[in-house]
């Protein structure tokens, strides 16, 4: 799909799935495409685990509820990891935000909706920690944000922007 | 371009640009695309300033210098707005790390090369606080980051990626 269109369609889907499977291979390039963003100093922190089956998604969903995981019928769960981080500043968030916006990106190049589900995480340790644990994340891992994808059932509501020209100015010229 | 490609060519250019000027047209195109990234509750906390041309670039290089502002034809200044953020979480460094991919990528695909270039401003309240003054940033605008956009003059240099493998793996399935 055109890079440009990709912009256009993508969307914060809050609605249900489509039971249909992603394959694998799907999968695989989309969160590949999450892995190709750059990072600060190089670090790249990003680690992902993906969760290819509704099975899958429902342990997640079994220890910490949320809407957006109910249906969806795969899911990557994004990590940052703090052992990555060796100069004087920390480029975790920064690094997590760039892979999870790819990772949305090829979603919606590829044909399925998605969501940027951190707030799931942020606003309740305990939801974190859960996730982590039946995740398997190794020392040093956090979890930042899980991405449900799968088709959407029905045509997902969008949120509604400021106008452009309240966001931008120019400079000189 | 197709989405998959633009992810494959894109990539952090520290080296010289040529001159020629990027047209106000494009330059909107790539801010616009910058500002249809999601942003944490909504807030649309990034506000841009567009730089069409070298004299404007070389006004934002006098004041904190740094190579990738020497030779670039055109850039674009990223502000988050503090006011934007209302509830519980401060989402200002995810809004702008997903604008700023938006914006590295938008340019990608109409050919031109680009730097996420936050260092200079991060590793000195002096360099961030004379940009800001510049610019014009209003009270409780934060300059993130400037990306300095044009033509490369050669090709740049791309650094190494960890393999994929090593940072993914598979949950369930």
């Amino acid at each position: 799909m055109d890079f440009f269109e990709v912009l256009e369609k993508r969307y914060s889907h809050k609605e249900r799935f489509l039971p249909t499977p992603i394959p694998r291979e799907l999968l695989e390039k989309i969160a590949h495409a999450g892995l190709s963003a750059p990072s600060g100093a190089n670090g790249q922190s990003v680690n992902l685990v993906l969760l290819p089956e509704r099975d899958s998604v429902q342990a997640l969903c079994d220890v910490a509820h949320h809407p957006g995981l109910e249906t969806a019928p795969a899911a990557i769960a994004l990590f940052t990891d703090a052992g990555t981080q060796k100069g004087e500043f920390n480029f975790e968030v920064e690094d997590y935000a760039a892979a999870c916006e790819h990772i949305l990106l090829a979603a919606t190049a590829l044909g399925y909706s998605s969501l940027w589900l951190d707030y799931l995480y942020l606003s309740n340790e305990g939801n974190r920690k859960a996730a982590e644990a039946l995740l398997g994340a190794a020392e040093g891992f956090h979890l930042r944000v899980v991405i449900p994808l799968g088709l959407p059932d029905g045509v997902g509501s969008r949120r509604e922007k400021k106008a452009f020209g309240e966001r931008m100015r120019w400079f000189g010229g």
